[in-house]
């Protein structure tokens, strides 16, 4: 027998018996992750499968923005080149996302163009390195050699499908949303009734005028005929190439064994969905840990008025100097203290009430007791905690899902929304007074947290149950829809309307036939009695 | 403070104690039941909620078949008056089944027909009990003041809704299916595709050929356009009439705050569904308990060879002779031992392996380790039950569901379908053998059974969860989709399609008389220039 240093040996019996104490297998788990905000996601549920003593590896490219200090040493990651530097690739991102900000104040069509050709450049840059990881011999021969029992992907960041395939692997997905659901709908075909769901970046609800429905029925028009053609097409060239057989993207992101869903009925409105969905919004929620002592004070300093906590997200720390004076002149104006997540230029306007911080505890400062309000751009992880400590807020969205987000919260009565780069001071204040001091938007998020909290089992462990249920059973099969062995004119049984109505038309020919042949019968035989 | 007998308190402190620690809050349940194995199946829900500290109230009819033997003491029975005689309703049910099941032996249309009477029929008799529980007004005055929190009611016997809209209080559905999915429609309007869903009576699987798919397709047009029609109208008049508004029963159904379906994804086919639905079949099954001692020496004394268990289930306890002498000369053939629950002549031709039971202890039998087969008409609570200790099957479906109960295990090849009027002793004797012999069966059977036991959590659980987050929250309509505030025409955006034509009409009109008039023009001008 090898020897096996003592530290190395106890932590490997220790891993074993946390297996077998969580009730499932120990994996070996493969991801292929999309990084950012979702990285932070997706990252809640790894944390939680390392804890359950299995073995996780990580691929991300040699471009990857995900900062070392949120590269835990329990986990592995395994870089590969591509082309791409880690420079280009952010500034890339910074410029996706600027140009999204910016479209959304564009006229309908334009918006949807803008983002129709953002999405095209961003799955290009995603096939490139896609294509840069599947060609290198020597990782996909150490990927090979590592035998995975399962790869975990984002649904948005496509490969990992791929990836799963060449290793002969069952994967499952991690995703929130897509405009006009066309990457969900990869689950199982399922079409959402324009009527009441509405389509992702409409920003609207599930309870629309006549002519929001008209609205919705153009994007879901939009979305069905023309947004992902062109762009898929590389795809599934590529794929077939690799696959070696006629294949499509959808096909094969089609083969997911479960999608884990990163929203809940608490923000999503009730809509279809299929049993290899399930949704796990707000996995990454957690009871607030203490504040740093610094902050405890000045937070206790507010006293009854409570505190303000704002930012904008882990990837805007940072806006125009005009928004910055006019935000800042209306926290002047507010009892409550407030804590400003901000990288700029100190605004000449700041009052003795606000802070401004590079960093916030966001979790553990939405789950103070003295937090009254929370101003969010709306990305979900934020909302999720805002929403599990049952904070009102103030939304200021500015790019991708944000928007419909902040709309959802609104219609469930517990934010307001506000457009950062049009607003005035007196706006801003007003919103601000308003979820403060108006009690529903505080009774309402605090529904919104029961409903969060209130489920038979959380959203954390639901999630690992079914990567740990893949892994144990290599599969789950049984949840997938028959829908994926149709064709579309199949699915949607134009074949059988067809051959109805021909099997009609035919009757109908035959009918009239037989009527015109009896009325010439009946006329023939008429006239030779006229005759005779 | 009065006085209070030492028992009776401390019963009283141990249902507050049981209330605290199962974590809901302690309420009052009021139930509309549903009689025969659909009160087996819901007993099982209101067992759990009496441990759990609940107060349980059963409204029967004074012709209820329940037998005293399934009324726990943990319960109250409230029975009101009808005017039909127990007899007579038993007399009623009979008819009907035996009905049904003759039906099943005739043509396509001439079955939906006989189904659609029966149906009919069914409601008209429960429409009459409705009417004799809602005019009793010492029953109505006593349930307003009892007080209830929540109000359980089976989808398929209408009338608890009403009675939860009349005592104010939110209700939740137990239901397993309905032909066409006419009753859970009532969940959300959700339409299924007909390309995979196979309509429940038809017997179909989600994997359908051609001319199946054509076969649904029908059974789908019929179950929308035909089925329901007339009987409902009397339902929408009544329940309009009692509530003093125009409503429909659908309408009142729809309110449902959740729906818990006695079905799973082991035998039902993926397919889509609602967020306010939630499958719990099998949520009766448990582990088996040790057999009787005669019982448990005769299931020894087979050896290798092990038992099979025979029974059709709780409604049906014999055949005719014929029937009979046929199964019990194929039983007298093979090796196992067997245990038939039945209670007509004793066959001649019964074999030394076998003995009839007038009863048998069904699941402890399912689950002991000598059980090979099970031979079952496909009630599902006894599907259940087999998949829950991995027995594969013999079905010999009679009516209802029992057909596509049976089909959907051998769709999953855990099971062997026969015709018990027309199989022969060879059929039946080869039938046995497959399931006995080829492992796939037993496989199959323990690959289910590896699905309704593998969940995050147990299905009693999760019912039992959703009843309580119903009396803790007054409801959960968090849940319900937006559909149910549209019209069917707004639903299928039938408007929104009709504007968007007239709207593409209206602007090829002006499109064709703009250029018309520019050809006249043009032509005019050129009349003209040649003129000159």
């Amino acid at each position: 027998m090898s020897k096996m240093p003592m530290k190395r040996l106890s932590l490997l019996l220790l891993l074993q018996l946390t297996c077998h104490f969580s009730g499932g297998s120990c994996g070996k788990v493969l991801v292929w992750p999309v990084e950012f905000s979702h990285w932070m996601n997706i990252k809640t549920i790894l944390d939680e499968l390392v804890t359950r003593g299995h073995e996780v590896t990580v691929l991300i490219s040699s471009a990857s923005t995900i900062p070392n200090s949120s590269k835990p040493s329990t986990m592995k990651f395994e870089t590969f080149p591509v082309s791409l530097t880690k420079s280009d690739y952010e500034n890339f991102i910074e410029r996706l996302l600027e140009e999204w900000t910016y479209a959304a104040k564009d006229s309908f069509w334009s918006y949807l163009s803008t983002v129709k050709s953002l999405f095209w450049e961003f799955f290009d840059t995603a096939l490139s390195m896609c294509k840069d990881a599947v060609s290198n011999n020597k990782l996909m021969t150490e990927l090979q050699e590592s035998r995975f029992d399962i790869l975990i992907a984002d649904a948005v960041g496509p490969c990992g499908e791929l990836l799963a395939e060449l290793l002969k692997i069952p994967f499952v997905y991690s995703h929130y949303t897509s405009p006009g659901h066309i990457i969900e709908r990869n689950s199982g075909r399922l079409h959402f009734p324009p009527s009441y769901v509405p389509v992702m970046i409409s920003e609207l609800s599930d309870r629309m005028t006549f002519m929001e429905r008209v609205k919705n029925m153009f994007y879901t028009l939009y979305f069905d005929l023309f947004f992902t053609t062109y762009n898929e097409k590389k795809w599934n060239q590529f794929y077939s190439e690799v696959l070696g057989k006629t294949t499509t993207l959808s096909e094969t992101m089609g083969k997911a064994e479960m999608w884990l869903i990163r929203s809940y009925w608490d923000i999503s409105f009730p809509r279809p969905l299929l049993p290899n969905v399930e949704f796990v919004g707000g996995l990454h929620c957690k009871p607030a840990k203490p504040l740093p002592k610094e902050m405890e004070e000045f937070v206790q300093s507010s006293g009854e008025n409570g505190i303000v906590v704002f930012s904008l997200g882990s990837m805007v720390s940072n806006m125009s100097e005009d928004r910055a004076e006019v935000i800042a002149s209306a926290f002047a104006q507010i009892p409550q203290k407030v804590l400003w997540r901000y990288d700029g230029k100190k605004p000449d306007n700041l009052g003795p009430n606000t802070r401004l911080y590079k960093w916030l505890p966001q979790n553990d400062l939405l789950g103070h007791p003295k937090t009254k309000a929370f101003i969010t751009h709306g990305g979900t992880n934020g909302i999720y905690e805002a929403i599990y400590h049952g904070v009102p807020m103030v939304g200021l969205p500015l790019f991708a899902e944000q928007p419909d987000n902040i709309n959802r919260v609104k219609a469930k009565g517990a934010a307001v929304r506000l457009d950062l780069e049009t607003m005035s001071k007196t706006d801003f204040l007003n919103a601000l007074k308003q979820v403060i001091n108006n009690p529903s938007y505080k009774r309402n998020a605090m529904w919104l947290s029961t409903i969060q909290r209130d489920q038979p089992i959380k959203p954390l462990d639901r999630a690992v149950f079914w990567i740990e249920f893949v892994m144990r059973h290599k599969g789950a099969k049984y949840l997938r829809p028959a829908a994926h062995n149709l064709t579309w004119f199949q699915y949607h049984s134009l074949d059988v309307i067809g051959f109805l109505l021909a099997c009609v038309a035919a009757a109908v020919f035959v009918i009239t036939k037989c009527f015109l042949f009896c009325c010439r019968k009946f006329a023939e035989t008429g006239m030779k009695r006229k005759r005779e």
